[in-house]
């Protein structure tokens, strides 16, 4: 295994050493100053085939302080309007010079698929409804960070776990971490294949029990509707955080939809570690890159 | 204050220091070689909401060369298409690890909103009809390297002055610096609210006046018109140019519609010193990075 | 002559030096570590009117390997928008600090342009129907490496000659360097100046005695027509694969149309050098801008 296109490929030690690690470079940046630069002389390519701002961007900085150059590939002004296939967009890139790819792309698997046809070290940057492994390692560290633990905390996922990349790396990385998860959402939006996980249909029965509310977004661009009941059953209001524990924190991958899955006041209080979050994007993707550079990934 | 959002919030004395500044690093650019890099270890995000050659490359620019890593928020190829809020992605972009904010947007004051929002410094690269208080430096630097002084320099701007932050930043820093404004344009153009300066219907009647006329763009974008009456009024055409004094020089913040504002032949002619402004684009950038990156501003 | 807009405007010794400094990087970049930064505190400016991937990353990261500084002009978020002159953008780029500029046009002549207006030395990176320089040098140190000599090497160039760029650069280089020249496609596809090189409208009379067969991509953006009738007698398939000398290659310039011009088993055969063309890529544009940033060009 190159690089990092799903969570599966991570050893419990590994989940942990990249955890620790993203954590560390989040202190030494927040320190300020100037850090390693493992990267110099390499090049990053990022292929986002899909919108992104801060996953590209945070990848982008990220492999900018460790010394690498990075080239982009913009499907807007590419010669993919020429008609060339995807296959032959990522040999030419992966010819010109690139020694890790970072891939977004609308389909499940074309990351991987990247990685056998490259031979390079390929990030998942998401891919379609399957995966999103450097947000779930974003989200370890923003929770480590905050409790000092992992082991032993218990997490809902909410909204539309069955279309999520994100709840498809958190459901294969937070159990191997010893973190334990309960999928809520209506039943349509709930996954068939649940990997041992809990499920709810009630979000007002879990909320009294758990540490940490992980909010998707109704991802409209993706079929979601995001319908009355919905917002009545699941949206995280002000009644509902208050019924929380008096340490437990709301997490969201992001972009937020305020007033649907969560409120403006909700999203704006203390408990809410969006900011966290976004906040460790950059050193955890430095981890990821790092470990790469290593061979270690 | 941190950043620059407004002419305003500059003294007389910033003024001064940020136009020799500029002038100083744009003969240490011109004598080639490479500048010390005091924004290593920075990033600067540049956020532009409207297109921008000039502007935004010359940050981009200036920006790179004192050291700092860069990285590029394109309306075009981010989250804002999943129905992100403007306050949330200005959130998400300090919180990747931006240092300072470059913004350009459509609308007055969002760059002062951003400022407060992100509690990061940041520069207005343009905002709707409000202010570009760079421009008003890059002017300032060249006035001032060529006639060797700003005091008593007398200058008129010339066409749609209630619409352009060109004139908006000129009216706030031009007079603090000694130089006499006229405003010069067809009565609906001119502001209602003159700031002290003297206003005229007529170019023929100031031109034989003024050491610096500065042209601005007529911005059909933002529903101005050109009509034939307007440019046979107010176009700095040969016959206009030859009655300005022997040392009076023209300006233009670009780009020049040539035929509209200002005629073929005068644009080419050595009185014009547009491409004197754009180079001294990168050092008066430079100068409000670097000023902004030691706390001075 | 400053930069390269035409192959026209090199030597046999220049295309020699080219063609060894461009392979003598390509094996050092293939070792690994960090080369010479002969560009640090220069600003290589990108200006690509036509959609590109491999050209505008591959001179991205080639300035990038040389310590440049580089700036990227996107038509779609420029101020050509405005209705800005390409003049009067050249020269605005120009102003701003590039010290190279590498262009892609539509138009035939536009690189030749640009030097003129700027005075910079242009990079053609592909002008209409015209040229695109780097992609022949490409090409020589491609077939260099492989055969370890390019005199007296015979060579087909195959498809729609009188449109491509290529293959302008290409019959203005080849020769130069002893490479024997023949050009093939039907009648309305050949130009009517074929500067010495010999031409067959029958690409099985042609396979059989050549080294190199060259084939063009079909330009359905530019005119070009995919006729059955083309594809019947010019498309490089298995069987007309076979019948290639032991030791001939296959080249193309990228990106290919499967099952156009050439079909998907002979893309995949390891006659095919395309791979090795793009890897070329970076190197050669490092050896062109060297040589530029040192006077040489």
């Amino acid at each position: 295994m190159k690089g990092l296109t799903t969570i599966d490929s991570l050893s419990r030690a590994d989940l942990g050493a990249l955890t620790r690690r993203g954590s560390s470079l989040r202190d030494r940046l927040d320190a300020g100053g100037q850090v390693e630069r493992p990267l110099a002389g390499m090049c990053v390519a990022n292929l986002f085939f899909e919108p992104s701002t801060r996953t590209r961007l945070s990848f982008d900085l990220a492999a900018q302080r460790l010394g690498a150059e990075v080239i982009t590939f913009n499907p807007e002004t590419a010669s993919t309007k020429k008609g060339e296939s995807l296959k032959d967009t990522v040999l030419t890139i992966a010819a010109i010079g690139a020694d890790i790819l970072v891939v977004r792309h609308e389909q499940n698997g074309v990351p991987q698929r990247v990685a056998e046809w490259s031979g390079l070290p390929v990030v998942n940057a998401g891919d379609g409804t399957h995966e999103h492994p450097t947000q779930m390692l974003v989200d370890a560290v923003t929770m480590w960070r905050h409790f000092g633990r992992l082991e032993g905390l218990r997490m809902a996922i909410v909204g539309d776990v069955s279309h999520s990349r994100v709840a498809g790396s958190l459901m294969r990385g937070m159990p191997a971490l010893g973190v334990d998860l309960t999928l809520v959402g209506p039943a349509e939006w709930l996954p068939d294949e649940t990997a041992g996980c809990s499920t709810s249909l009630s979000l007002d029965d879990v909320l009294v029990t758990v540490d940490v509310v992980y909010l998707l977004r109704v991802q409209t661009e993706r079929g979601g509707k995001i319908t009355p009941g919905y917002v009545d059953g699941y949206q995280l209001d002000g009644a509902r955080s208050a019924s929380l524990g008096t340490d437990a924190v709301i997490l969201h991958p992001g972009p937020m939809n305020r007033g649907v899955e969560i409120a403006e006041e909700v999203a704006e209080s203390p408990r809410c570690l969006v900011t966290e979050q976004v906040r460790n994007g950059v050193p955890v993707r430095m981890a990821v890159l790092g470990a790469i550079a290593e061979g270690a990934l």
